[in-house]
C-alpha cells in the first residue's frame, strides 16, 4: 500500500469511529469535512517516514499515531479558521467548517477530533500497551499547553509575543511530535528525532510564508496576503522574499545533518528533499529570490 | 486527606503543568480560572467514591482519572458558554471565560483542558500502563462522538433532536465515564458500573432543570429559565415541578440498586444519598413539588 492510501485508510476508520448510528449526523458530516476537504498530508507522511527510517515492527501503532498527528492537525484548522481567529472562509480549496456548518459545530469538530486522536492511538495499542505512554505524552506536548499548537496560537491573543516560543509552538511542536511519534510507535529512542522535526517546521513556516506573501490564492487553497492583514510574524516580511529563500535553504540542510543514526537514513533522506521540493515548489523559489 | 482537598491537589498539579515558564500567561490564566472559578466537583468525586467502594490499590490513578473527568467537564463548560452556544457572561457565580479573557482565549482553554485531560491520565501510568487503555478509552468515549458529552451538545444543532440520546450524551456520559473510570482505576471490571453512572448523570439532569425553573439565579450561580430562554428539553417543563420531583426520587432509587456487588458498597449508598441532597436540597424538593 502506498503511503497516502495508509494514511487515508487510517484517517477514515478514526472518522468512521466518530459516526455510527448514535452520532448527531451533522456532527458526523463536519467531521468528515473536516478531515476530508483536502490536505497534503505533510505531518503523518513524515511520521510513516521517521517509523520506516527505525525499521518499524508494529505497523498499527504507526498508523495510529500519524492519524493521531493529522487529526489534531485539522482540529487546529478548524479552531484556527473560527471568525474569532482568521475568520476563514475558505481552507484546503474548501468552504472551511464554521462556514459549511455553522460555527457551533465548528468548535464541536475540533473537541471530537481531539478527543479521538487520542482515542485512536489507545485503540492501536490495547493489546501492548508499552509504548502507549511515550506516544500519548509526545502526542500531547506536541498539541497542549505550555509548548504545543494550542499555546502557539494563544501568542496571538498575548499584547507582548515572545517570538520564538510562538514559532516553535505554533508549527515547529507537532511536526517535532511527528518525527518522535514516528520513532516512539517503532520502538526507538525517540528525543533524538526533535530537531528534525523542528527544522522540518520551521522549514515549512518559512516557505509558508514565502507562499503567503508571492503565490497567488488558488495555488494555495486559502487567501493570499493573511499575514499583513492580520499582522502575524512572517518571515517573508521579517527578511524579504530573496533571504527568506535562503534561509528556508539553510533549514532544509540542518534538518537533513539532525537526521538521528538509523537503520533507514539514506531513504529518509531522500523524502526530506522530495518534502522540501513540495513546500516551496523549485518554480516558486526562484520567482522569490 | 479529605476528598475535596484530594480533587483540588490533582487539579492544581493538571492546570500547575500546563503553565511554567514558556506558556503564554493569558492562556495559562483562562486555563485556571475555568478550573478554579468554583465548581461542585460532582464528577470526581463520584469517581473517587467508585474507586473506594472498590477498594482502590493504586490511588494516583484513581486521582489521574477524577482529575480528567472535571478537567473534560470543565473543558465542555467554557466551550458551551461561547456566544455561539448559551453565550453565559456568568458560570459557577464568576465571570465565564470568554468574558473574562475573551472568546479566542476561551476556545483555546477549553482545548488544553481536552489535551491536559488525556496528558493527566498518561503521566499518572508511564510507570504501569496495564489500566490505561480501559482508563483512556472510558473516558474518551464519555466525551466524544458518537455518544459522548461534545456528540450530546451536537445534538442541540439538529434540526431534528433523538431526545434519550441526546440527554444520555449530554449528561449521562460523562457521570457513567466518572463510574467505569473509577472501577478501572481500582482494577476492577467496569462496564457494570455503567448503569449506577447514567442514572445518577440523569437524576443530576433532573435536578438541573428542576433548579432552573424553580430556584433564584443567586442559588445556581448563573442565569435561571436558561432552558425556557433557549428552548432546550427539560423535564421540569415537560413533566411539571411536582411530577419531575418525583422523577428524580426514582432515579436515585434506580441508581442505588444499580450499585454493583464490591467491598465498599454500603459507604458508597451512603455517599449517593447525600449527594442527591446536594443535588436537589430538601427545602427546594418542598418547594417544588
Amino acid at each position: 500500500m502506498d503511503t497516502l492510501e495508509r494514511i487515508t485508510r487510517g484517517l477514515d476508520s478514526a472518522v468512521t469511529q466518530c459516526e455510527g448510528p448514535d452520532a448527531p449526523p451533522l456532527l458526523a458530516a463536519a467531521i468528515r469535512h473536516a478531515v476530508f476537504a483536502g490536505g497534503a498530508r505533510i505531518r503523518p507522511r513524515l511520521c510513516l517516514a521517521v517509523a520506516a527510517a527505525c525499521k518499524e515492527d508494529r505497523p498499527e501503532l504507526t498508523d495510529a499515531a500519524a492519524t493521531a498527528i493529522e487529526l489534531l492537525h485539522c482540529a487546529s484548522l478548524v479552531h484556527d479558521d473560527l471568525p474569532c481567529f482568521d475568520d476563514a472562509a475558505t481552507r484546503r480549496g474548501s468552504a472551511s467548517v464554521h462556514r459549511a456548518f455553522g460555527e457551533p459545530l465548528a468548535v464541536l469538530a475540533g473537541d471530537a477530533l481531539i478527543i479521538q486522536a487520542f482515542n485512536t492511538l489507545t485503540c492501536s495499542a490495547s493489546e501492548q500497551p508499552e509504548r502507549l505512554p511515550a506516544l500519548l505524552s509526545i502526542v500531547a506536548s506536541a498539541v497542549g499547553s505550555p509548548s504545543g499548537i494550542v499555546a502557539g496560537q494563544a501568542w496571538e491573543c498575548e499584547p507582548r509575543v515572545a517570538l520564538a516560543l510562538y514559532q516553535r509552538a505554533k508549527t515547529g511542536a507537532l511536526f517535532a511530535g511527528a518525527t518522535m511519534a514516528g520513532a516512539a510507535a517503532a520502538g526507538a529512542e525517540h528525543t533524538s528525532w526533535r530537531i528534525l522535526g523542528e527544522r522540518i517546521g520551521e522549514a515549512y513556516q518559512v516557505a509558508d510564508d514565502i507562499r503567503d506573501a508571492a503565490a497567488d490564492p488558488e495555488e494555495m487553497g486559502k487567501p493570499g496576503g493573511r499575514d499583513v492583514a492580520l499582522d502575524r510574524p512572517s518571515a517573508a516580511r521579517e527578511l524579504g522574499l530573496a533571504d527568506a529563500v535562503g534561509r528556508f535553504k539553510l533549514l532544509i540542510r540542518e534538518a537533513l545533518e539532525a537526521i538521528p543514526d538509523c537503520p533507514g537514513a539514506a531513504d529518509l533522506k531522500a523524502h526530506m528533499l522530495a518534502e522540501a521540493k513540495r513546500f516551496l515548489p523549485e518554480e516558486l523559489s526562484r520567482r522569490a529570490a
